[in-house]
């Protein structure tokens, strides 16, 4: 296994260890039948025509760069699935009614120039240029480190597929989660990429002396917080779908004798679709004001990201879970909390994507990470089985 | 004023600023007709005797020494209201039926051995004698400190009062907090000394991916540890003269995208009767335990101080009161949620202290630390009438 570090798995873009991963997946690639190529931007692409030249195309993709000291699966599961389901195509000389394209993406993780997508969204035709001029911890442009791996910056928008050419773009990918573990299934359907906004929060009181201030007396920065905290919790746990974090909590200075006058946190807070999560943001703004005022501590909010979600689509979705039926299994539907190359594809085109039960508890971004190979093998299963129900679209 | 630092007052244990003042407090003393001396571990005190030779002493006490970048009231105040009741009495030339003692503590604070009282401990008898081995931040032992300013520390022991001398201790000081503004009185009759029992709490949950763990399946510290802090306010909020604080609060390495794996949290709790404050000790350890249960977090805690309180004594709280009120005022009583040099004299003698009024909201041990001259003007009036009106126990 390819790595930057000599233990655990880091493998970020365009690394040797990086290029390695992308030398082997072309090799594998071609083994399973494909014309394969890697792209201006450091994608993998294998090709599988179709029928007829003038099919539709569609895209099954993943990822093979990670996070520092990732778990094993998270990305290049989904590439491993989709080129043993291309061989497996192969094998059987199966014409399909449209062309399909194997794509092991670049980059997705953003930990090198800390912007992720960069190889889905050359694909989508949404890179940014502007990030050739970003540098990485390193000091390194990415024009520059890109030209070094052999790559064509200049090239990169031609690489974007058009819309009309487009028949789905499909996903398998780990659950980095435990509600299939959870519920005792192997796969699950996703319904929709989770939007996400985040917010840093810094609320200011009244310090005093922990002895001498009566407690109706007191602007607590940190018992503000923590009724935030819960109203956060709360308002989140009301709907299945959305989930709200406070991940960063910290009384700056804080001593064990002193009411803190200051008090900061962070919110982040997720839902399938992006009305469910403006209506708890709503709610929640409410009680951080009632909150505060009540508790005579002015609040300062700022946000520091908002990305919409991402509906996956209902037909291919329900091929999925047809699929999934057919070997027996309950198909569950899901959202899923993280962001994904899919994202990518919103607008573009069909999205599918299917959950792989993630062992250890739900643990992702970890070595800990895993799954079995059994799952795998049903995952496989329904990918094909997928592949082979859907129709050109012509 | 004497002063470690340029800006701002700063005044810790033998120190040259420290020292000066201690020579310019000794050369008042004098002038307001006591005998005066530094006593062996740098108190200053002045003598007025009694009556009779045979008399008990009242020690009329507060101390010199200040926290860094201090207010110029707390500790002093006492030392110069005294002063000023002394020069009345020597220019009215009262006999009073017991030995009066002004003592100047040299160090009350604790900041520059880490030791508190260690001024009135040796009057008290309660000098720990360890503390002469003890360095201070830039490696100095208190041993060599002590002697380098030409004070014995092998005299220490003998400073100690004895029991049947000592006819009571009487302290004035600045209230520290907002509770004599908040009920507009310039001074009030101190209950008792809060005892104090301080915690570090330790939580310990599940981390997980801020997008993918459900709120049903998190085991989330901090939001534990909100639930806490909640506890901790509304328990202390259940009875007038307790109060409970949580000051130091963190989510180590907290992640905006992180459920938090580890909360940490402290917990000082003080009340004016020890009983008080082990009741809502045992509620709080109750509900941290629910809480932790039903979370599935577990909790570690570790008890960080237990100082019992000191009550004062009722004989003397009557004789302030009365005073009080004899200047046309309102004698509130209240417990004192800070330590003072009054609680090494617990057992000895007879405890009585005032408070004077605290402006700028209550605030303390800041520069914005405030009094009128007014109030002191009244503090001291009642002080020499508590003095007049006190007998000699005999």
């Amino acid at each position: 296994m390819w790595s930057e570090t000599p233990d655990g798995l880091s493998c970020t873009y365009l690394t040797t260890a990086h290029r390695r991963v992308a030398a082997e997946l072309l090799a594998w690639m071609s083994a399973a039948g494909m014309t394969a190529e890697i792209d201006a931007v450091g994608n993998v692409v294998g090709r599988r025509p179709g029928a007829r030249a003038d099919a539709k195309t569609v895209i099954v993709g993943s990822h093979y760069d990670t996070v520092p000291n990732a778990g094993k699966y998270d990305g290049r599961l989904g590439i491993l699935v989709a080129m043993a389901v291309a061989e497996q195509l192969h094998k059987s000389r199966h014409a399909l009614p449209y062309h399909l394209e194997i794509i092991a993406f670049a980059e997705e993780e953003g930990v090198r120039f800390a912007a992720p997508y960069i190889g889905s969204s050359a694909v989508a035709g949404r890179f940014d240029q502007r990030l050739l001029e970003r540098r990485d911890a390193d000091g390194f442009f990415l024009r520059d480190v890109m030209r070094e791996a052999r790559l064509d910056p200049d090239a990169i928008p031609a690489l974007a597929r058009r819309r009309e050419r487009l028949r789905a773009y499909l996903e398998v990918h780990i659950e980095q989660g435990p509600v299939l573990l959870q519920h005792d299934l192997p796969l699950g359907v996703v319904t929709s990429i989770a939007g996400n906004v985040r917010y840093l929060v810094a609320l200011t009181g009244t310090t005093g002396h922990a002895g001498t201030v009566p407690m109706t007396m007191r602007h607590d920065a940190a018992a503000a917080a923590a009724e935030i905290v819960l109203s956060v919790e709360r308002r989140c746990a009301a709907e299945p779908t959305l989930v709200g974090t406070v991940g960063k909590l910290n009384v700056p200075g804080g001593a064990i004798n002193v009411i803190p006058r200051r008090c900061d946190l962070s919110i982040d807070i997720r839902a399938d679709d992006d009305a469910t999560r403006d209506a708890a943001i709503t709610d929640i703004f409410a009680d951080i004001e009632a909150i505060a005022g009540r508790r005579g501590v002015s609040v300062e909010i700022k946000e520091s990201l908002r990305m919409p979600a991402v509906p996956c689509s209902r037909e291919i979705g329900d091929h999925l879970a047809a699929a999934i039926e057919r070997t027996g299994q309950r198909a569950l539907r899901l959202p899923s909390g993280a962001g994904h190359d899919a994202v990518m594809f919103n607008g573009l085109t069909d999205i599918g994507m299917l959950f792989v039960r993630c062992g250890n508890g739900g643990i992702s971004h970890s070595p800990l990470e895993t799954v079995t190979a059994d799952d795998v093998d049903i995952a496989a299963h329904v990918l094909l089985d997928v592949l082979l129900h859907l129709d050109s679209d012509l």
